[in-house]
């Protein structure tokens, strides 16, 4: 290849190295040697607290330089783009400034820890979107082959009109009672338990996948083990849990569907079972994350006699991203979703369109959230969500 | 086999003769040919409203004599057991009658169409107890050999605390439009739709499975066909459902534990998908009547690297009901959870002591599906559930 | 019913008590029940050695009379048909014995224990046959309605040219090396081990659903566990297993196709797996009896994008022997197969016709039984199957 | 991290840029992002006919320069180690030279295109370890998580005794008969047909798993499809397919066991199904490789009552390979195999050990290959395979 059909390169800072850490920099990495890219990621800088970790996470992820002060990386000419891979918490003003200095910004998810925190980000992508300047929330779950199949199915008109949608995600890392209270169990980090986290996503993916809105919810959320020993304490001391560690609500969409979503870590045995099932007049799809290269899809206008639920094999050169991986039924894995979700957020950037799932996505998101919260914290009545701005 | 061996006869008169009549038929036939039984089944007499057709339906179950009126059925003296398999509006009138009359009663579910009728009929249940009358009521899914031992799996503690139960019963038979207004679909025979005819199942299973009761819940119900063809229209006539196609609810446990609950008629291509998931602290347990003679099994003590989900095959010699039936593998079918409820109900009466599910249970079922309602009508507000006599 | 509707009665002799007398009992008590027969059973007498077991098997089963002598069963007037479940080497005796009897025959399989047994009764079943009296060997499965299915789908042409034919029936009720040494494990009572206990299923079910003949095979057959407890031996002593516990061979079938089976009691954990998986040029086919009630087809034509193994639950109307027992999506045991067979034999008689599979099926598929055997004493070489008759 | 830490660089050639090569490449660049390597692999060259093509190749995959010879990448200083992706007619050749000159060499299944080939290949790999020059042979899939789980499972005595191994892959990717006349399907080329593609994994597996090694085989193979279209041919010219489209054989190992294996790519609507099941005194094991994330095991000594085949997630930390991976439930894909494979390439060059799977390992597989093909050719006879050196 000579270096005059070489991609432009695009300078990339990330703040944040932890799992999110690990996971996008291997989308970094990756997204060009298997996608024809328009922008070859140059992995500038990682940044984080603490400068020897920092370090040795640079030069073991592919780094070139490690930072300890986030605006740092943001002030640096040679990073375009800002991806926050950092506790909820601090999204906000991390998201803002650089969407401020014109840097593109990728934002795990979920979007903030709270609505007017999200309001504030979503203004600002806004604002940067007309000098040109894109943002995207990391829900990496729409990039799942098989979920980017089911979406293309519903747009297709497969499924007719949807009735049911019944979403579940189910963990179980924190079964056991002395599990250490971390950060992902403290309000002022993580903003809420399962249902920030993990709710977030089915919230996300239930609105992707049908195309539709949620105008309501009625919400119920527990905390199972209410206290846990704090980390790191020698003593055994122990802290109170301040996020739920299990939320249920029931919702409806502005296309009359209703919906039964559920998130939890306390499902023993289930692992990362993150299940979505559609229920159309058409079609009906199901989808289990722990076979994540596996979509059902049901067609009610097959003959009865030999109709019942396909089990596709999402590996075909046909379906989403296949065709630049291995050949059918060679499977992808988790840490595919995040090479997908870097191809599309540089091809948005390079091709000057705004990238999806944007930041008024994320706020829509937040808005459910924080709807779930009211209802639960006041007799499961009903709660409305807004029309969006 | 000499007469002195022979079990000593009871003389069984049934009411109704559809789809629940031909069920508790094969039921009857078989028990004792199975089983064990301390009394052997005499069909005496099938009750139905049109003389043809129940004449013709008793000679093709097995029944000896057809009765239009079931009053006359009650009187006989040749009748020790009245079985209601008719629809929900008949069921009080007619348990009434027969345990006033001193017959044993097994009446199929829900067990009336309003709290009021099943209060009338529990309280007839305990007098009649009174004289050694025995009454059931018949959630026949008790009598499923994988519940039956998940209910074993439970009581012996496998599953610790119980903190999730995640029901659903999901069918499809009124998918199509076009599919007419029957029984079912209308108020006053049937009481609601599919909350009480499908989701009075998964009511009763979880408390039954988990040993404890629902305290109050969170509900919603939807009809999203809302006319429909009425029966024998030649003009295409329509008429209004005014009844739920769907209905979702949240539930709390005395025990702690939280549900979701959701029982359906619209999931397209879900044909008597009964599923219901318990996660404890100690073990998992997962259920789907599509695979009736499967129970998924998840010790959380197992060490973690061969632990997993077990698929048990439910056809052991030495699970619930299957000595009496064929060697392991042998799957059993739906009509099977009958025989087994006979030979229960048979066993309760000659051993003089009460089966279960008591009318009481089935009145405690009425409760939650009552409270579903109301709160559905009331934002979703939740509401609770007294506390049983 | 009137009396002038009812059908004919016909009366039934069977031969043996067991599991499979168990089973066919259910049977004669049930189809007439169910389907709309021409002929009604009447369950005239129970043939076993022993009289006193024999006669609480009657009463239990439901049969009038008790005999211990088959031969005054076949010379009973109010007999027209012997049902023959008793172990495989007294099959030709009796049953050639009740065809010069004029009495119709339904012949547990294994046909007989060698092909010469098998050779004379289809010569006797031909002799009858000219004088309207029908034979019928008990391949049950092939009355499983997934596996009716599969026939239908592979005769309606929706595999095209099969390819291969992937059979295994795998138990494991003999891992245990204290098991004792019963009469299927002695080549005397049982003609062969798994060969010819459970591989005779699958060939027959092969050759059924393929609609074509094995004409050679290539046999490999072993004896894991060579000695065990004599049954009731107090002093522990063993016997030696005279019959395989396991036999594999490849096949080739007159359609140009190809097949592996593989029969074997040593396979832990399945308990009754029966699975055969078909290949061909535009669809293929899996079942396993562990999930009895579904069939999976894979259509090779669909769109790739949404081309899957669709999982059939056979259960729906218009699927075999379906319209006569319970909605979608309620599940059929092992024992209906039996139900079905001994309908479609009562209507055969009935309708003077010829019922499937016939003697020769049961002929031919000895044939294969002894090929596998000489083929495996001969260091598997390729063993041809002769042209039948 | 500091240089000081960072681990010493080792320098790869790799032959062949193809499917192979794009999986190798990926495996090359991440393996030490992942894992703690003692060898940082330096991609310096890549090898491959068109020149054009190559240097495209390289520039997409990440190597350094492209080269069209491969004398050229073993003669280089900064080259260490000869990855061979190229068909099998050309590893012999390659092997042996890079080997003689005193570079690691790890070469794709099948070793060799013959036996003789293989022999010579294998002795090059001990005269080179005698100077401290590792070889290894790609069967990938000993790397996939679950199967080298379940390899420690039956080395830890956990299945005892194996009798059954029933290994079977299947693929479509030639169903079509339009489908051309690829390199795969000439025998000059690939040496066989679905046999050394396919079979050569199952076999490895089957020895790899059990412990223990084939001994003789009776095998039968087939060609359905004997003409293509040329590749490339404009005119529709057909050629004859030289190798077998699928391959059946029968194994018994010096363990005691015996294994039925089955290789073809017309297997309809299966894309990559690499199952192989297990059965032992004490368990049983079964993998399909299209759920490549997950194990099942039955553990024979479980109570009855909750004994079932285990779904094990193979997702943990405590499974092989998972710790430097992502949390529970999160799948991995096809080329984490190769990272694995690359990892503990590293690792015994960096620990100075021989790598598993040897060329010795790599022979025996094709000493098996080869008896199969003989075995077939002679009417499936027994063929015996000679211990090895």
């Amino acid at each position: 290849m000579t270096s005059s059909t070489r991609p432009a390169r695009i300078g990339i800072g990330m703040i944040g190295y932890a799992f999110m850490g690990a996971a996008h920099s291997q989308a970094w990495r990756t997204a060009h040697r298997v996608f024809d890219v328009p922008l070859e990621p140059d992995m500038v800088a990682l940044c984080g607290r603490d400068r020897d970790k920092t370090e040795a996470a640079a030069g073991k992820l592919g780094w070139r330089v490690a930072e300890s002060q986030w605006r740092r990386v943001i002030d640096r000419d040679d990073v375009d783009v800002i991806d926050i891979c950092t506790p909820g918490d601090t999204h906000a003003e991390i998201a803002i400034a650089a969407l401020e200095a014109g840097k593109h910004v990728l934002c795990e998810k979920p979007l903030a820890n709270s609505v007017e925190e999200a309001v504030a980000m979503t203004e600002a992508a806004d604002r940067a979107q007309a000098a040109g300047v894109r943002s995207m929330v990391a829900f990496n779950y729409r990039r799942v082959p098989a979920l980017a199949l089911a979406r293309k199915l519903v747009a297709d008109g497969r499924l007719g009109t949807i009735r049911h949608v019944r979403a579940q995600y189910l963990q179980d890392w924190i079964l056991d009672p002395e599990f250490p209270l971390v950060w992902r169990l403290d309000r002022e980090k993580a903003g809420s338990g399962a249902l920030g986290d993990i709710g977030a996503h089915i919230i996300d993916l239930a609105q992707f996948l049908t195309g539709s809105r949620i105008t309501g919810v009625s919400g119920l959320t527990e905390t199972f083990i209410t206290e846990r020993p704090l980390v790191g304490s020698a003593s055994g001391e122990r802290g109170t849990v301040t996020v739920d560690d299990a939320a249920l609500f029931h919702a409806r969409f502005d296309s009359g569907a209703i919906g039964s979503f559920e998130a939890t870590r306390l499902a023993g045995g289930r692992k990362n079972s993150m299940r979505i099932e559609l229920n159309g007049s058409l079609g009906s799809l199901a989808f289990d994350f722990e076979s994540m290269n596996e979509l059902s899809f049901h067609d009610h206008t097959d003959d009865p006699a030999t109709a019942g639920f396909r089990r596709i094999l999402v590996t075909e050169p046909t379906h989403p991203y296949l065709s630049a991986w291995w050949p059918p039924g060679h499977a992808l894995g988790y840490e595919h979703s995040f090479t997908h979700e870097v191809y599309d957020f540089l091809t948005a950037i390079a091709g000057g369109h705004d990238p999806e799932p944007s930041f008024a996505d994320g706020l829509q998101v937040q808005r459910v959230l924080a709807a779930v919260e009211t209802s639960a914290a006041a007799n499961s009545v009903w709660t409305a969500i807004g029309e969006p701005r």
